[in-house]
């Protein structure tokens, strides 16, 4: 797989740059803004994920000898515009929401400033990255908020691209899940990983009895048993049989789920296994785990529903030219007129507005001019919810790697406590929070 | 990003070879099959796509320096297992369906044999690459169905994480678009691209006029002008006033499509540009693209829908313990028991049935005794579905690259013909063909 993400590209990123280059606006200095016009999946509260890969794949976005042999001899572009990609480098600035901050329609969400030609060829890359995390961690929050105290783990790779799933697992723990399944996420980025057997092990040995035998073995008495391939009663009881009733724990993968645990509670209760705990993993998404806050289960295991977002896999975000200087160098802004994907001009700032801790709005001050843009001062009560990312093309290394995931989830955990309790439910309704708009001009 | 595949895996997958390794069955032969036990979204049928890339991505299933220190310093697996892992090499077989092959529940997909370590282990690679690519591809079929001989492109980049995207635009090329908008796409899987203009490109200019004619200076009048920045009948006008009447086409990207397409058509022809096309991408879906057939639309740009399954992001597909062999060296078939989870134990051989040229079922031979497997001999009027794709470690070169992209394409085109009328309705219904077990034993 190529290291170079700048192929990672619409064709008509180039295409524009290519007759921009030629007609001289390539030069232009330009405010494009990556935000949502709603939240996915028609919830309260989006989760901002994908800021510190972003940056991370920013590096790689590099026109090396390989992409431009392409773009040459597929005749996508001019010399001229060869020569240009071939000394690309973003030496812009974009400042934007932290990681693992809450958002709302219409929240300035990144603002990347450059000119035309070095901030409209990071649209797709922006959009690719930030789509798909946010909308993993936008699901994952509610799963969170669900699952309460109890352990949570992320375990769908299989049913997300290979790749997807290592953003997915690292995008869930983000919004507060403790661990993922995936060896990549835990070697790239530092997050705890979890499991012990499938199906397949107990297949593979030529009793259940052998199997469990094995990995306690293996793994100790601590281990986690998966006690549902053939009949899960019998299965609980051989259990505690091989393991003794200090057995860590039994995994329930399938039926329904708290007419099981309780079942199986009350026989490892029965057997004297009082402190095995039961792990449940069959299908589950926020409202499963809700239905189960009653049920005596100790850890919830997500696959499919987290890493597809459950029910909403991208999260919509469109990255937009909202402001340029025209040919005498005065700033302009733009915006889209078409009814139904209308959007604001105008560089923007943005604040939380709280009272007593909880937010109340998501306000946002939009200016023509850019020296006049609101400063937290003039709004005491509110939190300024955009950091600097990268100036002048260098990025702000506390957002990267382990450390930026770390400090994201912490980030996050700490701002999802100012939501109202109206955004907590977990039925469809409009945002928690109104997105209120002030002109500063 | 670490060229390795081999921590693509969920922590199971290495506990389980841990533990085998331990016991003495991590030699044991066995049989894995990857298979779904639904159709992606109530679909009539399914496409399998993601095996070419499954082939590449083999080969890059090595553990390295980097792998194995992760693995050690995290305590995941002992030094036995890590002496194993460092001399992974896949050797064993891998028969299954052709990339772009329909597909319908309990079609075995992949067969995989080899011993317990090296077949296990494989699991969650192979799950993410033929769940996503597949569930990409079947919405792309039904989408390219609707679309009829109009012209359709993928142009969903954003809307999926960025290496999956490239992946759906393969996947949707495959099942029958025409080009993406997907340089990497483009350069690693030799896909056509295409793309012209963003709104932004207006936005930069003075005037929208400033920037119809910058582009067509750039790209010829044969370009495609997109013309609902502001006023769309302004826009068409200003199009021909700019271009001439021989403009190459326009492009919608809102408004009510049916509605929008009708006026700009009679708005071109009114104005003399009875050869300038009209290319639609606002949000469509298979649904959407079959509300346009009536309605003067040249060709289909198609974002979100596609790349993410329409609905059904996963295919679900399952990679399960077929069979072993005990400490015997006997053969003996495998499944888990539960009531829904169940799965059909024994190593299989697959045909579809035709009369007349048309399908009419999915014929599965199950054999326990592996020397008795069916042969299409015996089935004189069924197309045999498994090809061999890997034999002893070695990848057969038909399947991989841009060659066999292009193969897969016209296979799927091919046996798309094979299809019952019914198979073609894009309501939700049961799958258009019965699957036939035969027990060969």
């Amino acid at each position: 797989m190529p290291e170079s993400t700048a192929l990672l590209t619409d064709r008509y990123e180039l295409t524009m740059l290519d007759a921009a280059l030629r007609d001289g606006t390539a030069q232009r200095p330009c405010v494009f803004e990556l935000f949502g016009r709603r939240l996915p999946g028609a919830r309260r509260f989006g989760v901002v994920a994908g800021t510190g890969r972003l940056l991370r794949e920013l590096r790689e976005f590099r026109f090396g000898e390989d992409e431009l042999r392409y773009l040459r001899d597929e005749r996508i572009v001019s010399a001229e515009t060869l020569t240009f990609l071939e000394g690309y480098r973003f030496s812009g600035s974009i400042t934007g929401y932290r990681e693992g901050e809450l958002y709302f329609p219409g929240s300035p969400i990144l603002t990347v400033e450059g000119t035309f030609a070095e901030a409209v060829v990071l649209e797709t890359l922006a959009l690719s990255i930030m789509n798909h995390d946010s909308a993993v961690a936008s699901a994952a929050a509610r799963m969170s908020i669900a699952a309460g105290d109890r352990p949570l783990a992320e375990m769908g790779s299989r049913r997300a691209a290979e790749r997807s799933a290592v953003a997915a697992a690292r995008a869930a723990y983000i919004s507060g899940f403790g661990a993922t399944s995936n060896l990549e996420a835990g070697r790239t980025w530092g997050i705890p990983t979890m499991g012990t057997a499938a199906h397949a092990w107990t297949l593979l040995h030529d009793t259940e009895e052998a199997a469990f035998r094995s990995q306690i073995d293996a793994l100790g008495i601590d281990t986690t048993l998966l006690i549902d391939t053939y009949d899960i009663s019998e299965g609980v009881a051989l259990a505690v049989h091989v393991a003794g009733t200090g057995l860590g724990g039994v995994r329930i993968d399938s039926g329904d789920l708290p007419t099981v645990a309780a079942h199986v509670r009350a026989q490892l209760d029965e057997l004297g296994a009082t402190g095995t705990k039961i792990t449940v993993t069959s299908d589950l998404d926020e409202f499963a785990i809700a239905a189960l806050a009653a049920s005596p289960v100790d850890a919830y295991g997500v696959g499919t529903s987290v890493v597809t977002g459950s029910g909403a896999p991208t999260a919509g975000m469109v990255y937009k030219l909202v402001a340029r200087q025209d040919s005498s160098g005065a700033w302009v802004s733009v915006a889209k007129a078409s009814a139904d994907k209308a959007s604001t001009g105008g560089r923007k700032a943005a604040f939380r507005t709280l009272e007593r801790g909880k937010a109340t709005s998501e306000l946002i001050i939009v200016s023509d001019g850019f020296e006049q843009v609101a400063t937290a001062a003039e709004y005491p009560d509110a939190r300024p919810l955009h950091v600097t990312l990268v100036e002048q093309g260098e990025t702000g290394a506390a957002f990267e790697g382990a450390a930026g995931v770390v400090a994201a989830r912490e980030h996050h955990l700490r701002v999802r406590e100012e939501l109202p309790v109206r955004a907590l439910a977990l039925s469809r309704s409009d945002p928690a929070l109104p997105t209120v708009y002030v002109d500063a001009n």
